[in-house]
């Protein structure tokens, strides 16, 4: 058993902060650490020291993810990794994937400290990649370590045009070795990553830490509606087929959707492109674009289904074309139940109330359940704020989260002796 | 009394289409002929001729206004003037403008053909600029007649840097001279203007023309919400502060106020532009553009304050932030009352039904209104589509116009004996 001290939740909030700035990132001016970069070098260099001090030998895979390895009683033994991603978005924040990173590295300290062994060996993984800032792709690292990244994805090119198998080469590494990234299946006992929430329910809820039960399932549709266009001050009302005023509706009709809908949906237009920026033009195209999640499939389909039908229904009243298309489509991805029990049991050790919640944000443990079982900590985040330079965290609830990771670590271990 | 016959519509719209393309456009693909540019120069050099073959002296003002005199019986006689631009925004259409230029030379064609000198001297102006697509200032050129423009739009710039003195300067003009384009109101008995309708209520009447009354009050007002961003995965539907939702809520509501309110009443939002642009973030600042017109001024203002008080409900409710800014504020232009009257007495001479209705556009007769009374004939237009390649006019509409423009010639004439 673990007090719930803040003891292990200091270090891991000031090596983030550390790593905020310069050569850490591209820019002076804000957080900016993209895949493959000279910031992303830096940030490995320095990582690599600690992960060695914490006890761990380490190596640079194929596709530039840093792994430190923890041997446990017997060599060879399954690993339980434990991982999180070291990139950023562009003026991005501090604790967005590197926290994760920074509480395996904890978590391996206070076990080597100790001087424990265990039946496992703990890998901790900074993953090279999951914000997808460079190349036109996300979660690219953890889905190679997953043995999901196929040859074509060399030849994705960055906005300066640069390929991913020249910026690997770059960077040190051989290009044709990506697959070799992939971890065997048969050698991994399951996968865990902490994260910050990037939400406001723990704060909500008052509560640390909480335990995510499953990623939600995401579907990105883009609604493109047309009217036709006009002047501002010569169409009368009602003869108008303004198409800013159908996307308008349509907005509110997803929010309502998904306001009456089950409690984990989530319905956003983050997205209103008109075809006019002009007072005097009544736009003759508007597209918008929905990002709907739930954390399951069937929930989030349901309502997908019911935006179509209003908007169609939008459209219809007012005389004007809709068509849709389907940007992204994933699945949801539940924790392993087990695994969740041990979490929860976990956090009710170090004196948290135990809380489920689904995480509507994507995470590399999205892509490692295609090899193992996953299991998933929230951190709280003052205002849920995220991708944003005024993300925090308090390092009480970093302790707890890192107490809570060493518990489950043993709880594990007990299970598996 | 003029049968209503197409004949003399066929020429000015033939002229129009001449105009409509190289070397009269900027631009091969699309029309366009911005102000003091090559195609301006060009085109002032062909209407020139017609003006000449029309029975007119000509002259070039310090603005670039061309001008078309056609005397009197007497020199030195009080001028009518017949005028709209000669410009075209980019990509615009070939009559918006042109065909009013084209309709005072078809009817001053009539009366020298016919060998009849009126009371009165009448001057055809072929305005420079109206529309306002190379400098930062609209209906420059009309303004400068009415006396209306000072020394510092001489320091206006266009995109490429250039300024108005230079532009001046390169097309041959004197830009110390500008202020002697203002014509002196003594001399001046009144102004009328020929325009398509750029709008579709004269085809819902099915009449090729209209008199219109006056030009409608425009307001522009900018409301820019700030809400708060967030993740569009992790907020809670009832936690957040969505400035899209917002500001989409606050363009139904203009619709609403405007449908519910006096029949020539327009509000519009063609202007709708978000923080963000990704699908996956909820967007914490929105701003809109509201366009406000009515036949009077006290109409527009009572929407206005409408839609403010209607915004800020909206807002409150939403615990978002809303400012509101006013961009223009132009006021109601009533045409002349007597004029009006000559005007629908000569649209009934020609055979069609009188209509009157406001114009929403602003036009040139605006500027001119500060030194004399003003009368306007509005032409339909296909759909009522304007500022589009796709502008359509039927000759027999014109030929209906340019009689209508003669008879009111003749009766203004005989008021004037």
């Amino acid at each position: 058993m673990y007090a719930p001290t803040s003891d292990l939740g200091e270090r891991p909030v000031a090596r983030c902060n550390v790593l905020g700035a310069v050569p850490f990132s591209e820019d002076p001016d804000f957080l900016n650490r993209p895949y493959l970069t000279e910031s992303h070098r830096k940030t490995l260099e320095l990582v690599r020291m600690w992960m060695i001090a914490a006890g761990m030998s380490v190596r640079l895979d194929p596709l530039g993810n840093l792994i430190g390895r923890y041997e446990g009683t017997q060599a060879n033994a399954k690993s339980l990794l434990i991982g999180s991603h070291i990139d950023t978005v562009r003026n991005g924040g501090r604790y967005d994937g590197a926290l994760g990173v920074m509480l395996g590295i904890e978590c391996v300290e206070a076990l080597n400290t100790a001087d424990r062994r265990l039946p496992f060996a703990i890998e901790v993984i900074a993953f090279g990649d999951e914000e997808g800032s460079r190349f036109p792709t996300s979660m690219l690292c953890s889905r190679g370590v997953a043995g999901a990244v196929t040859e074509e994805a060399l030849e994705l090119t960055d906005e300066a045009g640069m390929s991913l198998r020249e910026a690997l080469f770059n960077f040190g590494l051989d290009p044709t070795e990506f697959a070799k990234a992939a971890r065997d299946p048969g050698q991994v006992l399951a996968y865990v990553e902490a994260h910050i929430e990037q939400g406001p329910v723990l704060e909500a809820e008052d509560l640390a830490i909480g335990v995510v039960t499953g990623i939600a399932a995401q579907l990105r549709l883009k609604a493109r509606f047309t009217g036709f266009a006009g002047h501002a001050g010569t169409s009368p009302m009602r003869l108008r087929r303004d198409a800013i005023a159908a996307a308008a509706a349509a907005v509110l009709a997803v929010e309502d959707i998904c306001i009456r809908g089950a409690p984990d949906l989530r319905g956003t237009v983050g997205r209103f492109l008109p075809s006019t920026s002009a007072y005097n033009v009544i736009a003759g195209q508007a597209e918008i674009g929905i990002d709907l999640r739930a954390s399951s499939r069937a929930v989030r389909d349901a309502a997908a289904a019911e935006v179509r039908q209003a908007l169609e229904g939008i459209a219809e009243a007012r005389d004007i074309a809709v068509e849709f298309s389907v940007v992204q489509d994933l699945p949801d991805c539940p924790c392993d139940p087990r695994l969740i029990q041990l979490m929860s049991d976990s956090v009710e050790a170090v004196g948290v109330r135990p809380f489920a919640l689904v995480s509507g944000a994507g995470h590399d443990a999205m892509a490692v359940s295609g090899i193992t079982p996953v299991a998933m900590l929230f951190i709280r985040c003052e205002q849920g704020v995220s991708h944003n330079a005024n993300e925090r965290v308090a390092a009480s609830d970093v302790g707890l989260a890192a107490h809570a990771l060493v518990e489950f670590v043993h709880r594990l271990a007990l299970e598996n002796t």
